[in-house]
């Protein structure tokens, strides 16, 4: 059988999206996230390009991978400057990652109108690059820039190329198209050309120019292609690259070809929507088997036809790739999850009981004011435990006031901070009203702050929690007035836990993801003694 | 050479699509769009399926159309029904549509199981419909729903049916891949076995289940196929219809098929910006050839290839469609691409002068501070403007103020409102002070209205300014003191245009772009004047 390895650049290549700007920790976290779905290689970035790459890959190293290896990416040495003394070179030997990922023109027009140099010199720098890296014990595969629009300009130089990285010791020649601008047939055959005159593994990196990307890759595997690039949900620069989320399970499931296990397939869709977030872009519902309209039918045709015959209106069965028909999602999950989930907290409902039913009732009607709790499994773990007759909130809220105040003529009270902001909250504990006040670094930091003023003499253990992540999300976008839901991430240094809030205000909505993180750990926190 | 239909669906597959809800109004409008633009039939909807439906047709027959003609769609007679009897028949006849397009199922499957009848009596119900349609004097295609899918399961009843179509006088028949799953070596011998089979053109129809629609449509026109359907940006139910924004320039661009005019492809970019904003969809960016970042260029590698020969990272001129090229500004691009843009908005800067360095280390230090510009390009220009000697700002801020407050025993002031916003802004306009205050849904929303409040005795127009999209990205996500972005996208009814805010506190990071909003608004109509 046909093996096909898998290439995520999601971290170098899908970064280039317009609005896309991820964090280190945003790129550890990925790459965590797509070891675990099985890719073969991720490409983290470009050493010595800038300090967030430089601290990846430093950090990266230290991550224990169990499917994928870690790739720097970088261009062949300068023109007219010897291997060891480029700067370039240097930092992807000194990144720490066992694989480059080297990119060389491989088109006639590309080396001496934009390099500005000559044929000659570019095979020697493509030559030379592969073998210093070789030197120092690193596995090197090109990328093969502007291949398709080389090959049709100058197929003789652009085969050229390949055979001197080829020569040089390269382990994958990676067949770019680079501006997007490739049909199907004219993939197939450029790929036929290039396993022709080489006898190393050929690659393709496509982008979407002509909403082509899949296709060309598709095209590219057909005609024997053993290594797929691409990004998930397809981000990258312009119009995207070649989508992960579509190519693999068009492999595995129309094509046959291995290349994740079952298993891991069915964490497709959660890669999908753990990256759109990580990046702070709104999911794309129509995104081909992860999306969230992918398996949903509006046309009466349709949903009369599921009826009869469930696949008679969908190409595959949507659980493969951890996706769900819309259609089912109201009707089936729901009340048994609730069950489940209170048992594992362990608050025990009866299955056919009441009270589940409410708390499904509760969270439906939370989740229609903007709360999402799949990603804040705290939160819900709360609403599960209010719900009891005998629960008893570790405090309470009584007032709360923020004020931000920007005055051209103020005394500056802190150095640096033009602008004042400050929180008073009242809240009781154990019967005691605790009225306390606070600046802070912005509104929602002053309320943090207040906030642990008035529980600290009770709590004092609660200095160890901090919020780790504080994301927010204006829903519906509309207009100032669009209700927000703010997600936060807290830590106590042992475990991490999530909570969420949601309302028309910014400020209201992160007091209610704030108390309820604070509230979560406090409940563990007593259960434990 | 090849010669090859268009025919789009938009208004009847297009508005399946989740979330699309088109008034017979927005429907005629696109009719008169997609006519400008050349292609050759425009399916208008189902007769009798709803009264929107109807009128449709009735107001669609008064249009003058230059290129296009209008199609009724509607399904073969009921099983055991006569076609003179049927319903859905005789809406069809009296839509006024010269055209009809008939679904009729090809997949015996989808006959047994879904329409419960036998594989006899569907061929006859084909048949029966295409003849009494003719009687009618009607042009009749037959859109073979589940084609691909039959063929794959019994070739010879696919074939049949088609065959049986070809003989009741079908003038066209459409193959359609219903599910979307097909793979473009499957549609490519499937389109040639029905070539083989009958003398009467082919079509094809496919949907984007995999993300190769468009890829597709291509094999299919490769393989001799004269129609080709689809719908403007893709729209369509799950993830969508084959992308006529993409298959047009492909055909004409590339595959040298002369589908429309050259002055016609011009209007590409303007046809997929009018659907989508009839459809109240926000544009998609990333669509290939009329999508904003589809010739956007961020990477420095890219920028600076662009600047040597500008052909070198962009597949076509994006001009041909309509479209143009954007140099994102950001920490990646250098002093050309400030240079570029403050020509394009009318301030010319010596390309090698101080004014540029200045700017350039000035949008850096920003852009250090949080600030993001590729996707502001009004925050930008204000930039831009704001560094000339004789710029004089429009209004100015003097004091700000926000108050957010939620009171246990806090009487209501609103109904619905749990929360009290308040804000109060101070700003001098043509060296007058304003003091205004307003209540908002919200902190911001409150500042929004007060400071619309203080401008609009001076600037009453301002009023046709609204905010379309509001966008909060918290950077580094460590805690509640993390900066903010803030990403505020604008209208006045006829153009849209981005700001941006960044600070540690939200709420000036949001007064921050929204005061740019109405700056760059105002800067504008002074110049227009």
């Amino acid at each position: 059988m046909q093996s096909v390895e898998l290439y995520d650049t999601t971290l170098r290549d899908g970064a280039q999206r317009e609005g896309i700007s991820f964090s280190v920790v945003d790129k550890l976290n990925i790459t965590r996230k797509l070891d675990e779905l099985g890719v073969h290689f991720i490409e983290g970035g470009w050493p010595g390009s800038s300090p967030k790459d430089d601290e990846f890959f430093k950090r990266a190293a230290k991550l224990k991978l169990v499917n994928a290896k870690l790739v720097a990416f970088g261009s062949t040495r300068r023109p007219g400057v010897k291997a060891e003394d480029d700067k370039t070179l240097r930092a992807l030997a000194d990144s720490g990652a066992g694989v480059v990922m080297l990119v060389g023109k491989s088109s006639d027009l590309q080396v001496t109108q934009v390099l500005e140099t000559t044929l000659e010199e570019n095979l020697a720098m493509v030559s030379d690059s592969i073998a210093y890296l070789k030197s120092k014990g690193i596995t090197v595969f090109l990328d093969a820039e502007h291949y398709f629009d080389g090959y049709k300009s100058n197929p003789e130089y652009a085969l050229k190329v390949l055979q001197t990285a080829a020569a040089a010791g390269a382990e994958c020649l990676v067949l770019c198209d680079t501006n997007g601008g490739a049909l199907p047939p004219e993939v197939e055959e450029a790929v036929k050309a290039a396993k022709k005159a080489t006898d190393v593994a050929i690659g393709i990196h496509a982008h979407n120019d002509s909403e082509l990307a899949v296709a060309n890759t598709i095209a590219a595997v057909n005609a024997g292609a053993a290594q797929v690039q691409g990004t998930i949900n397809g981000y990258g620069e312009r119009c995207g690259n070649a989508n992960l989320c579509s190519i693999i399970p068009i492999l595995k499931l129309k094509m046959g070809i291995d290349c994740i296990g079952d298993e891991q397939l069915t964490r497709l869709t959660e890669a999908a929507s753990y990256v759109s977030e990580a990046a702070n872009l709104s999911p794309n519902p129509s995104l081909p088997y992860v999306g969230a309209s992918a398996f949903s039918h509006k046309a009466g045709l349709h949903v009369s036809g599921m009826s009869k015959w469930v696949d008679s209106y969908q190409h595959i069965d949507p659980a493969l790739v951890g996706n769900k028909s819309h259609m089912l999602i109201s009707e089936l999950s729901g009340r048994a999850n609730i069950v489940y989930r209170a048992r594992e907290i362990g608050v025990p409902l009866p299955p056919k009981g009441k009270e589940a039913q409410q708390l499904l009732e509760r969270v439906k009607e939370l989740e229609s004011r903007g709360f999402q709790y799949e990603n804040a499994e705290a939160s819900f773990d709360l609403l599960v435990h209010r719900a009891r007759e005998d629960y008893k909130a570790p405090f309470g809220l009584v007032d709360l006031m923020v004020v931000v105040e920007k005055r051209r003529r103020m005394p500056t009270l802190r150095a640096g901070k033009e602008v004042l902001s400050e929180a008073m909250v009242k809240v009781s504990v154990d019967g005691e009203i605790m009225h306390t006040v606070s600046e802070g670094n912005g509104p929602v930091n002053a309320l943090d702050r207040a906030l642990r003023k008035s529980l600290l003499p009770f709590y004092p253990q609660i200095s160890a929690v901090t919020l780790i992540d504080y994301k927010v999300r204006i829903l519906d976008s509309k207009s100032t007035e669009s209700r927000v839901r703010v997600l936060i991430e807290s830590s106590d240094g042992k475990k991490q836990w999530r909570t969420v809030g949601s309302s028309a205000n910014i400020i209201e909505a992160s007091w209610l993801a704030l108390a309820d993180s604070l509230e979560y750990w406090l409940l563990k926190h007593r259960a434990d003694k």
